[in-house]
């Protein structure tokens, strides 16, 4: 527990929130400002800020609880599909990882979502980015 | 192996793709359309349409390699965080689960993400909607 996060508070019961899954490992509410009806937040009780920081022994529980979630808001809300997701530190208003789940449907105007398109200037651009990219990944797979 | 999908056919080596991460379980690559340069998009090889239908056996191996991205793209571009997000079905412009990690920077332009918001008609509204994402939750739960 985080003194001063609003999540943590929810977690805990000092904060009211309007809870839809709770187990073990997880608390699930809906956001207070929803994108559509049946917006949810699913949060680890453990006080984690962002995905990288979240540990091994939480990746399973967590994603299975929001894989679950998914399926829950998709029928109860009687939706077309699901939008999940996560920011990492920008645009993140809490910083206490949080999972968005949120109903969606044909024409709901959700757009501009993938937008504005950067491109890459060019092949030899393209090439440079993986490379950056592979190496970082090599090491964060040697443990550096 | 699907017949005619596009991620498949990357994952099987059929059809070309800038690869920055593979193992046993996912492969990622450049998303050829990037919202900035260094969006990646995670496939678990097998082909699986939607979050709701990934394999528990893949929750882990999935989750872990998406964790390791997020690092990794942050690291390698140099951005000041990110952002992962999953289309289901709506909005999902192949259906083989794909992870977007997208790397973020303070005003980087991608507004308007979470908009439009459509609130809650009154407490009563939320209350209904809350009772129906339980009933959805425990019913996930008991395996119906």
């Amino acid at each position: 527990m985080n003194a001063g996060c609003r999540f943590c508070a929810i977690v805990s019961g000092e904060l009211p929130a309007t809870i839809v899954l709770e187990d073990e490992f997880c608390v699930a509410f809906l956001d207070h400002r929803p994108l559509f009806p049946g917006h949810c937040l699913l949060v680890p009780r453990r006080h984690v800020e962002t995905l990288p920081d979240l540990g091994d022994d939480l990746v399973q529980p967590v994603f299975s609880d929001v894989r679950l979630l998914s399926r829950a808001v998709e029928q109860a809300m009687e939706a077309e599909g699901t939008f999940i997701a996560i920011n990492n530190k920008i645009s993140q208003s809490v910083p206490h990882l949080h999972v968005h789940v949120i109903p969606r449907r044909k024409k709901d105007g959700l757009k501009g979502f993938f937008w504005p398109r950067v491109p890459y200037r060019d092949a030899a651009h393209l090439e440079e980015v993986a490379e950056k990219l592979r190496a970082a990944v090599n090491r964060a797979w040697s443990g550096d």
